[in-house]
């Protein structure tokens, strides 16, 4: 025990994110990016900030980031939704942080699915959130009746990660409507990949005031390595996570985040682009792969989980990652013979399966 | 009461940033940003990062942010730092937020100066952790016999906010020392604008365990726009800060910003040359508000406290902003009646003293 660290540090258990290797040759596919380069507008409007001399950097962001703000607004545009139902934030990660403190944190324990984003039970910890694991079915699927016990919030993503399944939007309401004294938090970080066009849950917020739904331009805009994110919900929620935020750091994006996402969000066509690509070389390495052997679930996501029935999961990672190619392989019970790999480009995608051809020999 | 709230949201008073005014117009000497451009080698390393296409935006960045945190230690090549004595964070706001959760929340309250940066208790309602305040003297100085009394950990700016007021090294060293079993952090926003040439408390760390110095790039750097501060401490204290950093969000710092940083840092021309001339501006400012009749405290920082014993501070804050000149001013006790007046070029100075010449008639 360190006398200096609070109590609480002793007992966390922090996440361990996939690897970000320094080597350049490699083929990763282990942590969910795009493999294409993000909007031509976006990037335009970083190197018009920077301008000649960086001279707007010495001035802080604002601290609202209503330009933001408004452009997530513009970009849901069939929705209805106004700023004040809009929260920005550095990444997904910490707006999902400020939910966890702002609106999950009751005397009832929340509910979380057993297998879904390893995040969401570390910020329990930190926060001291009670939860409650709900198991997936045997198809690793979220089934929503499972989730009718009382609670003090509950939390899914949407598709689930890692597994890739895709609840409809009935299902969802389903959901949200079972639980109206409940915050119902939908991550839907991979939504975008989804080939529905429209099954985003923020089409049911001016409906629900007890549903937020969170969102990233890390995936689907080519932006992991800007750290925006951003939640939209009815105005009450949205302003207790202001009031986190505001007790936290009044400036949590630059001005360079604000305005390449900004310009991100109103480039539908770069967008469409590039998830339709994604969405077609996701169907083709799925057939390589069943060509192969591999059991693969069917993924609404820019990553397939799947898992070979002769083949041990961490064993197949090891020796792809002899080859220089790299997936992820969670030791977790119930998954820990599956692996999850990104959807790359058609080149990158095809460097893993001549790999794994390789391997099972 | 809204029922989708936690309860601690309910009781939060959220920091509120000085103004971010929307018009390019003003007088902006409110929030203490360096009148200068940031250095050209940051610019240039930020406009190379983002490249042709923002290809390397796509992916996540560093989560331990090596190369910065190796700048850092190369920045203060003379205190023979290493990488583990050091984080970094989504500016210094971020990092003093993870030092509160981390290693100021003991059954014992932490002790504050009564008069300093207005987030400090701001934290303290974020997680728990309970304050007690210590008066500054009648010259509004830090006392360090004051801090004599039981704690659970001191936190204090050098020099301080919005006083200016520089506590020298001895003085430092005397209170990380007769406090051995407290965290003691030193908030050294400022303190490059200090005459001294080695004022840092980072001279400190390897020999004192319990001391963490925490430090921003926007003020001296002008890069508040960026969003970079840091910590350096012993490396217990640093895990305990990266345990809640990674317990929140893996990727604080986007890439721009590391890399930007990172050239920063390694700029040792522009640092000198930029606070020499803010050094300057402040000495011929305070001469021409003492000529005007204001008292005007010693500062060592990018801004001036000051208070003119015939006029009424809020007044005179309202009537610099009908002419396009904000400062800020406190409705606090005790400094109620001064105003916190940021350093600009001399040309923002001379304005703000025309202004005030008019004012006072």
């Amino acid at each position: 025990m360190n006398p200096f660290w609070s109590t609480l540090v002793h007992n966390l258990s922090p996440y361990v994110p996939g690897e970000q290797p320094k080597m350049p040759d490699l083929v990763k596919l282990n942590t969910n990016e795009n493999p294409y380069p993000p909007s031509a507008r976006a990037v335009d409007a970083m190197r018009e900030e920077l301008g000649s001399d960086g001279a707007s950097l010495r001035l802080y962001p604002d601290p609202n980031a209503d330009r933001l703000r408004g452009a997530i607004v513009n970009h849901f545009a069939d929705q209805a939704l106004t700023p004040a139902q809009v929260f920005v934030g550095n990444g997904s990660d910490e707006v999902l942080a400020h939910a966890f403190m702002a609106l999950l944190k009751h005397d009832a324990p929340i509910l979380l699915p057993d297998i879904s984003y390893s995040f969401y039970p570390v910020y329990c910890g930190l926060y001291g959130v009670d939860h409650i694991t709900v198991p997936l079915n045997e198809r690793f699927e979220i089934c929503v009746d499972d989730f009718r016990q009382g609670n003090g919030g509950i939390v899914i993503a949407n598709p689930n990660a890692p597994t890739g399944h895709l609840l409809r939007l009935a299902e969802i309401e389903r959901l949200v409507a079972a639980h109206p004294t409940s915050v119902v938090v939908v991550d839907e970080a991979y939504i975008d990949f989804s080939e529905q066009v429209v099954p985003t849950a923020i089409a049911l917020i001016n409906r629900y005031p007890n549903l937020l739904v969170i969102r990233t331009l890390s995936k689907s805009h080519s932006l992991a390595g800007l750290r925006v994110g951003y939640a939209v919900g009815n105005a009450a929620l949205i302003d207790a996570l202001e009031r986190v935020k505001n007790s936290f750091n009044s400036y949590p994006l630059d001005r360079l985040a604000i305005v390449g996402a900004t310009a991100a969000l109103g480039d539908k066509p770069h967008l469409e682009q590039t998830r339709q690509a994604v969405m077609q070389s996701r169907a083709s390495l799925t057939d390589a792969l069943e060509r192969l052997g591999f059991d693969v679930l069917p993924s609404a996501a820019n990553f397939i989980f799947t898992r070979h029935p002769q083949h041990d999961a961490a064993q197949l990672a090891t020796e792809l990652r002899q080859r220089k190619v790299i997936v992820r392989h969670f030791k977790l019970p119930r998954i820990d013979q599956h692996l999850r790999i990104t959807v790359g480009t058609d080149t990158q995608c095809q460097l893993l399966v001549d790999a794994l051809r390789e391997i099972l020999g």
